[in-house]
């Protein structure tokens, strides 16, 4: 399993990825799911990824080579987002068709998601999701984020606290309170976690972050969150309707 | 969509669903997901459901009917709730078996699941949950309660609040705060909730609550509990690698 969000805010885009990856419950392995393809003052994409392991390793090495094979249309060489999100649309089908028949031949499902966002010379910036079947959708005003993979346990945490208007520093602690959630609850993501950091306009990636065991900020967020939900928990009140049935609880009769 | 979910506490047992059924996105309606078979000093039985409605109903329909026909067992003869678990199974693969067939023609998913729990006689108190196939599951001390239905968002505060020795009024409040959160995220839970309480030995129900959405007590905790968790997401520490980003951000470079 994987978790993946990237959030589109006003003040740039941030990403980030867990590591953890499964064939079977008894074959876990480590694996980097983002990949950053920058090319400083031209243009900057980032591309988190989740389902099948070789399907999504597959399509983007397959949009890298074409890149580095100078085919007309490819990465580097195209003027929008929207472009890139078709290219890669178009590497997954393109894997999928060849590899997915032996697949299914063993029920291996060949499902494969991406989250791909970035900024393209002059255009503004733009972030994407891209289904299993090459498809994709732009994120918006109204939903300023995308997520993949395991993405129920943390996502009460974006909705309370994302905005459009939320700084990068806000924004990143809260993906990584979101990721503690996730880990929690579900033991098929783990550290490390990768996060990335794009400022509107900067074209050069500002900040890339691996996150593992031992980091103190990571650690510090992890424990402090939990002890505040505690300490938030235990400040509400209990219902009244139930008082009587604590104390035949504790005085019970003989 | 549905969200239960049962606890099994030294204290008692505590049952919560939610009453928002849909057959599609344009046909959205309220059933009330709990029943209760009580007979007091001698049983006190609790089944929680989710998935198709018709075989959800007809399946408890048929566990009561045949307890009003006095078939030799039966959800008022078994002593014990292994028993009861098993006639519900067996209901559940009998309306299945009838139904079913007509269901897979339109593709119509047949899939239902069951929370039951409660005590009958000098037996302790138990909780199983029953699968679509009609096989069961027993909670225990490690994992002292089940869930279905719309699960994972209002998980995480069970996994970090919950133990066996919690009382069964904070217990009803860790409840509402997990439905708060799962209706926040997803439309498709939604209000009233039903509670039932249940304390261990007593051998009857103590506690119905029906929480609509003018009930003071939820909506102050629903209050509470953001503003809760956006005060101890507010006071965590923003990462320090970013505080330059944000910076640029405030006063980007002419």
């Amino acid at each position: 399993m994987t978790y993946c969000v990237a959030l589109k805010l006003n003040a740039g885009l941030v990403f980030a990825s867990d590591s953890r990856t499964n064939a079977g419950i008894d074959q876990i392995a480590c694996f980097k799911k983002m990949r950053c393809f920058v090319n400083e003052g031209d243009r900057v994409i980032v591309i988190l990824s989740s389902g099948n392991l070789s399907i999504t390793q597959n399509a983007i090495n397959l949009l890298e080579q074409k890149g580095r094979h100078g085919e007309a249309r490819n990465i580097w060489s195209v003027d929008s987002m929207f472009d890139v999100a078709q290219l890669l649309g178009e590497c997954l089908r393109e894997v999928r068709k060849q590899d997915g028949v032996f697949l299914a031949q063993n029920n291996v499902d060949a499902g494969a998601n991406f989250i791909i966002g970035g900024q393209v010379q002059t255009e503004p910036m733009r972030l994407f999701m891209v289904y299993a079947e090459g498809n994709f959708i732009e994120a918006g005003e109204e939903t300023p984020y995308f997520q993949i993979g395991e993405t129920k346990y943390g996502k009460p945490i974006i909705d309370r606290v994302i905005t459009p208007e939320t700084p990068l520093s806000e924004a990143v602690k809260c993906v990584l309170v979101s990721f503690d959630s996730t880990m929690r609850s579900n033991l098929s993501v783990g550290l490390p976690i990768d996060i990335a950091c794009y400022s509107q306009a900067g074209l050069r990636l500002d900040f890339e972050q691996h996150i593992t065991q031992d980091d103190p900020y990571f650690s510090q967020i992890s424990r402090r969150w939990s002890d505040g939900l505690k300490g938030v928990f235990a400040s509400l009140p209990n219902p009244e309707w139930l008082v009587d049935v604590d104390m035949n609880n504790q005085f019970p009769p003989d």
